[in-house]
C-alpha cells in the first residue's frame, strides 16, 4: 500500500509500504478519507512524538473507510462494512490496521469525507463537555476558538444537549458561520481579552471549553462560574500561563487537561461506543452535522496541513484516497 | 452568651453579644470547644470576608457541643445530644444555632477538644482526597504541609483507605512526627522543590493534596502521574504561580481548586453525613485519631490564631470553654 510518510516539518512523502496484516482480534480498513488535526501539524514538526504502539513515521488520527481483511477471533463485522473511528497514528494511508471494537459503524446517508471529519472533533469535544465537565441541559458553555473543527462539534454537541453556548472566534466572519451551527451569542477576541464582554453579557460560563490556551486561561479562570470547569483541549496560543490561585480555591474550579491521541485500548473502545450511539443518533437525525472547510487528496496531505496551521479555515480539513 | 468578636487583624475581644435563638428546623448548641483554622486568621486580618449567612464578626468554622434548644419541626435531637461539625462562622462563641442536618453526632470516647479538631480537617480532607479526586486503596498520595491539620488529617484518611502516602513538610521535626501516624516517607522541602526527590523514590502520585500552592503547583504537577489530580486546598505559599500548559495537556492532569467554608446548606448536610457515618466509623475504632496540637481558652483566641500562623504547630489548635 501507500502511505504519507513524514520526511521532515513540511514534507510529506507518499510512498510505498508494507502493507499491514490484522492480527488476532483486529480488522483492516481500506481508507477512503482521513481527518487532518494539530497533532499531525506538530507531529510533523518533530514536536509530538507518536505514542507508542502507532506508526511512528505515518500521521494520521482519524478515518473513514471499509473493512477489508478480519483477523482471527473478529466476530460482528464483515468485509465491506462501512467504519470509521479515531487511532493513534497511521490514518493517511490507504490502509490501516485497528482493534474490532476500536471503531465505529458509520451512520447512513454521510460520505466518506464527511465521516472522517467526525471522530477526533466530536469525540474530543463529547469528551471533554459530557464526559469530564458533566455539561448538560441548561449549562452555560464558551467555546473557544468556536470556528475549528473541536470548536464546530462542541457548539452542536452544546446545543444537541440543551445547553447555551457562548463562542469566540479571532474574526467576525467565523463568528457569522457559527452563529449559522446554532451559535447563541459570540464574541471576537482580540489579545486574548473577553471577561469583560462575557459579564456586560451576565454570561458566567459553568464550562469553557478551550484551544487557545495561553494567556486564554488565566482570562477564562476570571469568567468562570464558581464550581466551573475550563476544559483545556488545544494550546494554539501559547503553553505558558500564569494563574491566580486564589480565583481557583474561592471558585472551587476545575483545570482539566486532556488529549485523545494517547489513550489505552479500554478507553478507546469506550469512545467508539460513544460514537456509535450517543453521537451517532445525532449525526444520523442531523442534529450535528460536519463541517467540512477543504478537502484534499491524500498525497497533498502537506499542503493540507499548512492549510489548517493557516487558522483561516472553517470547520475540519480532510484528506481523500484517490 | 459571649463570643469572641473581631476588632481588628490582631485583636479578638470577648464580649457579650444576643444569644441566638434556633428558628424552624434549627437547633442552638452550647459549644464547648473549637478549632482553628487559617481561614479565621484570614478573616481576622480583613482578608476573608465571612460568607452570605454566617456572622461576619465572629469567627470559628468548627465546633463540638451539646443540643440546648430545639427550634420547630426538629425531629430525631434530645436537649443534652453530643454533635460536633462545620459552620460557615460564629463558633469562637458560647452558644451557636445550626440547621439540624447539618450537624453531626459525635462518636464516643473523645473529648470535646479532640472533637472540635475534626470536622474542618478530616472533612476537608476527606472531600477532596476521596469525593473529588477519587483516592482509594492503591492510589498513590502526596500531602504537602503535612504536619498541618489538614495534612494529618489526609495521611490518616490516606491510610485508613488503603492508600500509599508520601508527605512533605519544612521540618525534619514535623516528618518524624507524621511517620508515627503512619506516613510511609517524608520529604524535607527546601525552596519549594520535591519533585526530584520524588523520582528517586520513584513515587508518582495519582493525588496531591496541596496546602501550600505559589511554587508547589508547578513541582507537583511535575511529579504527578498521567491521569492525576492536584487539589488545591490552601495557599500559605503564595497564590501566583507559572503553569505548563503543556503538561497539563499531556498528562491529562486535573487542578481542582476547593474551599468549605462557602458551602451551601445541601452539601453541608452531605458533608456532615459523612462526618457521622464513614469518618465517625474511622473515629470511634481509632483508626484515625485527632492530633491536637495546643488548646487555649476560648478567650485567648487572638493567641491561638498567631500560634497557628506561627507554622510551629504540629496538628490542630483547639479553643476551649471554661
Amino acid at each position: 500500500m501507500h502511505a504519507c510518510s513524514i520526511q521532515s516539518a513540511t514534507d510529506l512523502v507518499w510512498r510505498e509500504v508494507p502493507t499491514p496484516t490484522p492480527g488476532l482480534g483486529e480488522v483492516r480498513v481500506r481508507v477512503h478519507a482521513a481527518g487532518v488535526n494539530r497533532a499531525d501539524v506538530l507531529q510533523c514538526a518533530g514536536k509530538y512524538p507518536a505514542p507508542p504502539g502507532w506508526p511512528s513515521d505515518i500521521p494520521g488520527l482519524e478515518y473513514a473507510g471499509e473493512v477489508d481483511a478480519l483477523g482471527a477471533g473478529v466476530t460482528g463485522l464483515s468485509l465491506g462494512d462501512r467504519v470509521y473511528g479515531l487511532v493513534g497514528g497511521g490514518a493517511f494511508a490507504e490502509q490501516l490496521v485497528v482493534h474490532h471494537q476500536a471503531l465505529a459503524r458509520a451512520p447512513e446517508g454521510l460520505s466518506w469525507t464527511e465521516l472522517a471529519a467526525l471522530p477526533e472533533a466530536y469525540l474530543t469535544a463529547y469528551d471533554a463537555l459530557v464526559l469530564q465537565a458533566g455539561a448538560r441541559v441548561g449549562s452555560r458553555v464558551l467555546v473557544h476558538a468556536v470556528g475549528s473543527g473541536v470548536g464546530t462539534a462542541a457548539l452542536q454537541i452544546g446545543c444537541a444537549l440543551g445547553a447555551s453556548v457562548m463562542g469566540t472566534a479571532r474574526s467576525q466572519a467565523k463568528l457569522r458561520s457559527a452563529q449559522a451551527l446554532g451559535l447563541h451569542d459570540g464574541i471576537c477576541v482580540q489579545d486574548a481579552l473577553f471577561c469583560v464582554e462575557l459579564k456586560a453579557r451576565a454570561f458566567e460560563p459553568d464550562v469553557v471549553l478551550d484551544l487557545v490556551g495561553g494567556d486564554y486561561v488565566a482570562e477564562s479562570l476570571r469568567a468562570l462560574a464558581v464550581g466551573g470547569t475550563l476544559m483545556l483541549v488545544g494550546l494554539t496560543g501559547g503553553r505558558e500561563c500564569s494563574l491566580d490561585l486564589g480565583t481557583v480555591l474561592r471558585k472551587r474550579a476545575r483545570i482539566i487537561g486532556t488529549v485523545m491521541r494517547s489513550r489505552g485500548l479500554a478507553e478507546r473502545i469506550m469512545l467508539h461506543r460513544v460514537l456509535e450511539k450517543e453521537l451517532g443518533a445525532w449525526f444520523a437525525s442531523g442534529v450535528c452535522k460536519p463541517v467540512v472547510s477543504e478537502t484534499f487528496g491524500m498525497r497533498d496531505a502537506a499542503h493540507a496541513l499548512a492549510r489548517l496551521a493557516s487558522n483561516e479555515t472553517f470547520g475540519k480539513v480532510v484528506l481523500r484516497n484517490a
